[in-house]
């Protein structure tokens, strides 16, 4: 299978990239350096020392005989598909190559416009690259569970019938996110569901929870392969700030009343689900929706949790509620369906004492490389 | 009232800047004239000899003593906004600045991620230009009835109640579009909707249908005071051209079975709603969204109706099948509301005869300016 990762630098991106080529297929990834970019002009910095992404590529090869192809490009710029497309021949494309953070999206007109253009723009030429360029492409959006909000009903995986005055129809789920950043991963839906109507692209869109987690199969072989790990107020997610928290023997911030529920999942699960859907792909003119996640949290049961296998380390470690910097419903109804990608095989992973001290014990390492003051939140979204 | 109207330059903008002068409002209009340029550079051209919008402003001035302050600037830069705004020091802010063209959108991939980046960096400024430079501005939106699309139950004004296994909520209801450019509105609408809830600004969307007509208070006064007239098959609207077509002698062309049914308005009555809207400003933290159009027609309807009025002046009159270029449905259920503007006061004018005669023979008096090369589609969707 040849697959082409946009965004291949990020989180998510690299260790994907890492899994696919490990089993075998053909891999290139594109990135334009955007994200750690961004992240050493906002003074926070990837926990782990990350060598650049072409320097991993190397490293990877070195250590497994497989390589990874790189595109060191903006995909913002149509030169940069033209080159992806022809090196890659891709049968999935799987797009991660967007500003994928709240907080920054929330941070100053600046950021908030970065976020919607350069999301935008990508998905855009993303749509226009698949017709004119690789027409049997089957596209992999990695959507958020953050597009549907916390309504009051329960959440299905993206479609809902609605019965409405005798009459019947079927549509999107209604989506009501909660900052600029998602709001832009709602219009990339909206985007690509009409030009697969038009264009009978083939896409499958993954409505993914927060993810956390360090570890995977490769990351494991090397630490100079460990993906970009942030825990800051902007760039960081919540089960990894509350880890590095933990670590540094500072109080767990919770936002406010701690009741803002969400789906998780850990990083060896985003590779396994994105995997099944690279090997299950869409029909041509079909918009599949999974909601991948693999099971709920609110913010205080994360805490307890993280509190806990601190404690089990025989580390101090307390919770502290902060005011809320968000506009979001701190206790609210939650009740989403996540069935699809457990039929085409998902085995989910857990998040036991065990996961939480491996991570805890892996931080502890790097300590020193913790910045303290990028994690208190300064971005307020009003 | 100090009104600024983004896209001044417009088939609707030009009428309601003068429609609001004319009243006593100070009247501020930007434009860049891309609608201009781009219908030369597609060699269709306005139906009348427009001046520019600067010269019309001074004939306009020197007709009625009102003056119109014109600002020439893009409004994706930030300092046509710094400019526009401390000009205008507005009270409302009218966002006519878009590209408004289904055909063009579809045309190539330049005119799709034009439209696409063009209507979303403006209403992006836009938000943050309140957010930082009038915020107490209330922003009216043009939406489009295209964001609904054609459901099988019926349209309600922008929002829907969702009673779901037993639990209920309310969203805005759900759109998708038939067009790259009527999927930007939704997009428009997306990222509005997150920002009045967090920032509260007060936002009225007008859901409008195709407009037809030419004549206004104002238009009447001097030929130079016309609006750009758009007939040709990129930027024309179907009752627009179905009246060239008949003045040409030519068929009027149908696409497909004709079924296709929207809710269609009078440009007297644009200038109705619009106004209706800035007097009844929406709540600083409320989205209101009203459906902007007076009666529904199926295509075939509307044909039958200019070809009466053609017949009505001796004129030959007829209709021709086309294929369909476009993807749509060709026959369907519509049935949307439209009861918030005429709770505001909304005086509909109905498509009469009369209305029609009057539109062909101000058509007539220009014949020889048609393009009638520029008529027949030849943007497909697919």
């Amino acid at each position: 299978m040849n697959v082409l990762i946009l965004g291949g630098d990020g989180y998510l991106g690299w260790p994907l990239a890492m899994h696919l080529a490990a089993r075998g297929d053909d891999v290139t990834v594109v990135d334009n350096s955007m994200r750690r970019q961004l992240m050493e002009r906002h003074a926070t910095k990837s926990l782990f020392q990350v060598p650049s992404l072409e320097a991993q590529c190397r490293i990877f090869a070195s250590l497994t005989g497989r390589s990874i192809r790189h595109v060191a490009g903006d995909l913002r710029e149509w030169s940069t598909w033209q080159q992806a497309v022809a090196l890659s021949k891709p049968d999935a494309i799987v797009h991660f190559a967007e500003l994928p953070s709240a907080p920054f999206s929330m941070l100053d007109r600046e950021s908030g416009m970065l976020t919607l253009t350069n999301n935008l723009t990508v998905t855009g030429n993303l749509i226009h690259a698949v017709h004119e360029l690789a027409p049997q492409a089957h596209i992999i959006k990695l959507g958020t569970m953050g597009e549907y909000g916390t309504p009051n009903i329960d959440i299905e995986e993206g479609w809902i019938e609605i019965e409405h005055k005798g009459r019947r129809d079927t549509f999107l789920y209604p989506r009501q996110a909660g900052s600029n950043y998602h709001t832009t991963k709602i219009m990339d839906t909206d985007y690509l569901w009409f030009y697969v109507r038009a264009w009978k692209l083939a896409v499958t869109d993954l409505m993914q929870g927060p993810v956390y987690g360090i570890f995977t199969e490769q990351t494991r072989l090397d630490d100079r392969l460990l993906p970009q790990f942030a825990y800051d107020e902007i760039f960081g997610t919540v089960i990894n700030r509350f880890v590095v928290q933990a670590v540094l023997g500072m109080p767990l911030t919770v936002y406010g009343k701690g009741g803002q529920t969400r789906g998780y999942l850990n990083i060896v699960d985003t590779l396994q689900c994105v995997t099944l859907a690279i090997d299950n792909p869409a029909r041509h003119g079909e918009m599949r929706i999974f909601n991948q996640f693999v099971e709920t949290f609110s913010v205080n049961e994360l805490a307890d949790r993280v509190v806990d296998a601190a404690r089990s380390l025989g580390m101090e470690a307390s919770i502290q509620t902060l005011p809320n910097p968000r506009i979001e419903k701190e206790e609210h109804y939650y009740n989403p369906a996540h069935r699809g990608l457990r039929e085409l095989g998902l085995h989910p992973h857990h998040l036991s004492r065990t996961v939480l001290t491996e991570m805890i014990e892996a931080v502890a390492k790097v300590k020193d490389n913790i910045r303290r003051e990028t994690i208190v939140p300064q971005v307020k979204w009003a």
